[in-house]
């Protein structure tokens, strides 16, 4: 039986036209232009009027198909321009991280299939440098002032974004579009092997934006001043500037003054009620925050952290300045919002700490599952650990243009994460799937190891990694970084682990190796890869004590 | 391009599972069963396991496809669990309004098809008069203790709920459906002709829930608890079950005590955040508020009213008691909800009320247009008045099995009410299409008119109507009923109505009628299609004055 609804697809044409009406006059985006905390302001009807521009601009540069569009740009009023004007006209927006190396921004601009991008003034300096390696890019549209004149192009054609908007109609008749097409795209990291894509298509942007602006996840709404610090390269900013312009929350964009005394001042010059960054931004600004009795931050509500864990250590720092810090987890894959970390009604004061220092809780439209190492549905007891499997609307089911079979599985996307559901839907990662050591059919958490071993007090670094081993298929073999002065022993450390109530007896390292430094990757993250690679290469002096105990299950 | 997301069904099974595993501890639902504040309750684990349990007992009735379930009940824990089974099945539910004429709920149950209906217990009494005017239904199921030997089933299956779901498997295994098939079914009331079907899909049922939990509307969320006084046979209860299941609301059902005394102290023993009915319960809640200082609403947050327009006395009433009601409106044909009527962020005090006595802001997936008498699509200027149309994915296309092609324009959907939208999408409506008076190509309000008319001191009720007129195509007729021992000539009432701002001189009626009272429909409302035809009748003793003045325009 048919329903009578009509079919109306969910396309971000509807964002575009709901934000700058609805909240055309409310909504407004404000930008910072300098760290002295002056900003230039446009309401949410003048963006959407840009954005009609910019779409008739980019139609007259030939994008009119679902061609790609980049961006190598800040947090700014023409970043968001570029994501109501580049889906909603049927292009495909593909926001660069201009943090990545040379070469990465290079292969995922050039695998993607940019055509046209736009740069802002203030990269173009380092973007000039990749030009020769972008053959497939036709035009670049500079964004702000910058003397295009002494470029050298490399046989690309330069615009100014102002001249290019300048006189063009102030609407656009937004083709209709089915939702599934893409409507955008963003590349993993990465740090094993080549960035991969990811396509989000109009109906998943739109229903992320509704499921996350819900009470129970960020609770964003027309009432909200927002600023996004997390980069609008990075996961679509959260999905957050399109569901705050939807929605009609006004937006304070940082541009590139990302430091902590110009977004403390910013807070407190615009009112803003709700912030999202990764933790190590917060950081800074608490520190500014405690040196700094006069900031004013009474306007903010949350705080949302994600990209890492949050340590218990920030949120207590932001709880002293009556800013509560909401954790989130997610993944490119993802959208990226796959759960909150709000504790549930009722529960307060220390009981909170649980569920505040978790992943989450699983969003309104995010399934979650634990597979075991038996590959058995682990029960939602908040105990039995597996890896993580996700599923829902907005999850992805393949990469783009890559076959990676092993990262889904009957449906289910596959995180590469480990760790466990609690009765209520909470989400605690421990580790990562491809850093759990399997010993035996029993997995051990490197995580583990490696917190008990820094919390020996002559240990400055340590990482644990698996290495084969004959008998038991992977062991544990641990880098260990001792202070200056200090010096300890294989012995001693595994007897040191032994006395830890979190690991068995047969879950000890008996491979040690001592050393100057761990390898990291560049985001300074232990690059176990590399740890892994030099053992098999013989780079290490390896202590090995006696084999292990027998395995006790 | 193809987007890489998944390929993810927005289905009432999504509903039933992340509602039971997610919120399945936290979620609650407690039915009152005396007037003296005794409640039953279960957990939404609970209440999932028995729609599983219910979807068995339907499948052994033969319900194997989009069959159409019928309930006739009040609200509470079973009509909830069959909101969810029913459709998550695959079948399609449809409440019936237990308040509507025996001959019209026979109407509606025979021309949607019901097979199976459940009834209450309490409400089998007068339930089974209809008994043999429900050809189709082949099986009643009765909610409640109710002696069945006793009944003559007229050839239909009689069976208990209770034994029915006894032994059943705690577990269903939900089909998967198209998202655009049918979930549920609803009827217009019908005040002219028969009622019509609109027949709502799982994909507007999951993106209704969604748009009308975020902030900006009815702020939904696990930390609520709905008490839906608002029938679950009125538009799903305005579709707020089946999000405070989703997203994991607790619900405290009143089933058949909707008297203020039991509604007042079911609020303070259940700590209700949030609940929703029409003005005329409210206005009975208020006064039994005024009279007891004792009751505690502290915990009540908004009062949602909607049905009808919401007086500002009442508003008021409940500011006093510092509870906020939250006007909204919305149509059967708009799942319903079209507007809701917070005022912009920052508009506090005498500023706020002509935000909160609108109909409302648009909200996210709901578009309006107002369309003037010359086919004309007016601008959002707070002034300029036609009737309003609105599209979305929540909003019908057709009514089921009939045709009326009358009430669809290019995609939209022709509300039949006329007003205005100012320039932030506040809705504000003044009439309905079928009752202005279109005059020489220019509209009268009969509204403006009847409301003047009340206002002499010596009319008890006016009613004005549009006829038939040779010149101008239509004019109006006023109908008058006189207080007892007062007296008033139509010269006199011309006077009176020429002295408003809001009445041009050729909007005056020449026709006028002095009647003992104006006939009415079952819900109390003037029923101007009866005054209308007995005005072609020649029932009334009209009195025309001169013609109006030419048109000014």
């Amino acid at each position: 039986m048919l329903s009578t609804m009509q079919d109306f697809p969910l396309t971000l044409s509807w964002v575009v036209k709901h934000g700058m009406t609805v909240h055309g006059r409310t909504g407004q985006v404000a930008t910072l232009t300098g760290d002295g905390v002056t900003v230039r302001r446009a309401s949410f009807a003048e963006v959407g009027r840009r954005a009609a521009q910019l779409a008739h601009a980019l139609r007259g540069l030939g994008i009119d198909g679902d061609q790609r569009v980049g961006t190598f740009m800040w947090n700014n009023q023409e970043h968001l321009e570029a994501y109501l004007a580049v889906p909603a006209m049927g292009a495909v927006l593909h926001p660069l991280n201009i943090r990545l190396p040379g070469q990465q921004i290079c292969f995922t601009a050039n695998h993607a299939g940019d055509e046209v991008l736009l740069v802002d003034a203030t990269l173009f300096q380092p973007f000039s440098a990749m030009l020769p390696y972008l053959p497939k890019v036709r035009h670049i549209i500079v964004v702000g002032d910058f003397d295009l004149s002494s470029v050298d192009a490399q046989g690309k054609e330069l615009h100014s974004y102002a001249d290019l908007l300048e006189g063009q109609p102030e609407t656009f008749d937004w083709p209709e579009l089915d939702e599934n097409s893409a409507a955008a795209m963003c590349y993993t990291s990465g740090t094993t092997g080549d960035p991969k894509g990811v396509v989000y298509s109009h109906r998943s942007v739109l229903l992320h934006c509704l499921g996350i602006s819900l009470g129970d996840a960020i609770a964003m709404g027309s009432s909200d001043t927002f600023l996004p610090v997390v980069p609008m390269f990075h996961v679509l900013a959260w999905g957050l500037p399109h569901a705050a312009f939807f929605l009609g929350a006004s937006m304070v964009m940082p541009d590139r003054f990302l430091q902590p005394e110009p977004l403390v001042k910013l807070v407190q010059a615009e009112r803003v009620t709700l912030a999202g960054a990764v933790p190590s931004v917060w950081g800074g600004v608490l520190q500014y925050l405690d040196a700094h009795e006069e900031a004013d931050w009474s306007s903010m509500r949350d705080v949302i952290v994600g990209g890492s864990a949050c340590p218990r250590s920030l949120m207590e720092g932001f709880d002293r300045h009556d800013v509560r810090i909401l954790h989130a987890w997610g993944m490119t894959e993802m959208s990226p919002i796959g759960t909150v970390a709000r504790p549930p009604e009722g529960v307060t004061g220390d009981d909170a700490w649980r569920y505040r220092l978790s992943q989450g809780r699983l969003v309104s439209f995010v399934d979650g599952r634990i597979v075991t190492p038996e590959g058995e549905v682990a029960p939602w007891d908040g105990e039995t650990v597996g890896e993580l499997e996700v599923r829902g609307p907005w999850v992805t089911s393949s990469y783009f243009g890559v076959e990676d079979p092993d990262r889904f599985h009957d449906g289910w996307f596959r995180t590469g994460d480990v760790g466990h559901l609690d009765p209520d839907g909470f989400l605690t990662l421990t580790d990562r799937a491809k850093d759990v050591i399997k010993s035996g059919g029993e997995w051990i958490s490197s995580v583990d190891l490696e917190n008990q071993l820094m919390g020996h007090p002559a240990v400055a670094e340590a990482s644990v990694v698996g290495v084969p081993d004959d008998k038991w298929g992977e062991r544990p073999f641990a880098t260990v970084v001792v202070h200056e002065g200090q010096s300890a022993t294989p012995e001693e450390l595994r007897e040191f682990l032994s006395q830890s109530s979190k690991i068995a007896r047969w879950q000890l390292p008996e491979r040690w190796s001592f050393i100057e430094a761990v390898p990291k990757t560049s985001v300074g993250k232990f690059d176990k890869k590399v740890i892994r690679q030099q053992y098999a290469e013989g780079v290490y002096d390896v202590k090995t004590l006696d084999s292990p105990p027998k395995t006790e299950s």
